[in-house]
């Protein structure tokens, strides 16, 4: 059995006495009950998530995985693929959004090349040795599968060996962050072009028609948008993915990014880490990771709802309801990034808050 | 001429210059022009504000002024007036959940007896003078007007003369705490019964009847939400206070605290440092504050939309929409310290993000 197999088992059911136990501390707080709304509902999902009522996540990551995307080849981007070499510099040096965001909320950045096409600024083919990054800026993990994808509309985007490699390197970076002491994870993604790749994912998974879940990624305007649904139906009219087959889903319209926050996502779930989701790319493949383990959904905090028309109905496909509601239409983790707070602060409450009885304050009358 | 007739003029209209220096600055970054949503908006408001568009928010406080109602003596509340003395005590002790938030975002909490009834644990009176708290704990400033309100339903809760102090307590505070540095001020309040108080005034000054403008507050059932609506039409009744004179209508149903916020927002606003709102009782004290100075909404960032349903409709007046919409229904300036962290965000941004030209990353096709 590989790890693919069993990993649905291991990551069980949320742990029901812990989330009793936050609640019935949540109660015992120098508050009305429940007056911390949504706060407390995460508290004890966090509580079940973990199994720990005191929780200080101490060392939070936002992991970032780039890669390239054939499909760009019909033109469904507004900026030219090359674009996402320089941004991966950009994160390495900590210029970019979700660096500066990351450090405000007190979280190291990790940007892993699993499929960019061309070299890297300043680091070259993408498979020389990881980097720390410059002052503030990323580490960064070369990992590169493949030049980026194969155009969809032509042939599968990956191959079946591609794709489980892509799932493995997420998994391998998110365990060994793991390892390394890492409680809150985060997941970005930067992909010109993965805008795309999510819709047709997301099509086929929800069974929803390509036009509603296709939106303007970096800024296409009304007639490129069209367009854009056009490629994305005409990709699943050649390939016709079976959405009992999440990773058939994924080799045929997918991305090596997709593929490996997937893996990310199903390693984080199966050492209780929760995991903090971004926009329609991560939640495209928290669809995928779902897909092979039913019962993970539970397990992951939608930080926002971004302003492509398909993350809401990905969220709700999930059962998750977003934290933020800011019209963010980044990526990189940048939503993520800007929950971190309130999830940690839901936890501070548990852990540091007075009781009515230790504070010396009456309760209702 | 006093403070309060001319602090209208002083407060004056937004930086113009400074906002679009700001919205240039922020399409040159490293990003989808616009990508940043929201966030984006509020960057461009917070150098409208300041005049400032490299803004660092290093000195952010929470100020939370407290103060009791004799309209509780019409069962408007579900906790007794003895727990806004213990919930003073808890702040300054550091145990309470605006203790636990305002740490978590880097700012200080100072809290202002500004008409608590009766001693205060661990103080006394009020009157005496203010002390450091314990570790993590709030600042305490003893600034008592009096023992509370009288009951509005029965006369009015305040003297003019109780009035103007109590905005002059806020006034005052906030004019040291600037004076000290502070460039950030969220601002929050204690006081039980305070909801009934802050529902009379919104339906005054938004001219909506009592009932689409008053909730649970900490906890009522549904009958006892429908006594409270009766009791605040009875106070509305008796008085038929003019929504042309804010302070004679903070003096008919208002309360110490809400007076006090009015001044400490007009004071922040006149320095031109941002405020921060928290819920449905700042929110009222904001429509005060405007009804004063009409130019001031725009000064304001609201943190959040709480469960009372009055303050959908006093941010809707106001003009604001909420960054969070969390469920919280505490108010202690919880939802101010919860939004702190995506304020300064949105200007870290502005402040800290590399250049398109500056990364050498290509901007779109």
């Amino acid at each position: 059995m590989t790890w693919l197999e069993t990993v649905s088992e291991r990551i069980g059911p949320l742990d029901a006495h812990g989330s009793a136990e936050a609640a019935a501390r949540l109660d015992r707080l120098t508050k009305p009950p429940g007056s911390l709304g949504r706060l407390e509902a995460l508290a004890i999902r966090l509580a079940g998530i973990t199994g720990a009522v005191i929780l200080r996540f101490e060392r939070p990551a936002v992991v970032v995985f780039a890669a390239d995307h054939g499909v760009t080849a019909q033109g469904v981007s507004a900026y030219p693929s090359h674009v996402t070499a320089q941004m991966v510099a950009n994160f390495i040096g900590g210029g970019a959004a979700i660096n500066v965001l990351a450090r405000r909320a007190g979280a190291r950045v990790v940007v892993v090349d699993v499929g960019v096409a061309g070299p890297i600024p300043g680091v070259g083919d993408g498979r020389a040795p990881g980097g720390a990054g410059g002052a503030g800026g990323a580490q960064f993990i070369a990992n590169r599968i493949a030049d980026g994808t194969r155009d969809m509309t032509r042939e599968a985007a990956m191959t079946p060996a591609e794709t489980l490699a892509g799932i493995e390197a997420g998994r391998s970076t998110v365990a060994e962050l793991i390892g390394g002491g890492c409680d809150l994870l985060g997941v970005g993604e930067m992909g010109i072009g993965n805008t795309t790749a999510a819709s047709a994912i997301a099509a086929v998974l929800t069974g929803r028609p390509a036009a509603e879940v296709t939106g303007r990624g970096t800024g296409l305007d009304d007639p490129a948008v069209r367009h854009k649904v056009t490629v994305i139906e005409a990709a699943i009219d050649r390939h016709r993915p079976d959405p009992a087959d999440p990773i058939g889903v994924l080799a045929a319209v997918g991305g090596f990014e997709i593929a490996a926050l997937t893996g990310a996502i199903l390693a984080a779930a199966e050492a209780h880490v929760p995991v903090v989701l971004d926009g329609f790319i991560t939640g495209s493949a928290a669809l995928v990771a779902a897909a092979i383990a039913p019962g993970l959904s539970p397990r992951l905090v939608a930080s926002h709802t971004s302003a492509e028309p398909g993350h809401r109905i990905v969220l709700a496909h999930l059962g998750l309801r977003p934290l933020l509601d800011l019209e963010l239409r980044l990526g990189e983790g940048s939503g993520a990034a800007l929950a971190l707070p309130l999830v940690a602060a839901s936890t501070a409450i548990l852990a540091e808050m007075a009781t009515f009885d230790s504070a010396g304050v009456s309760g209702p009358r």
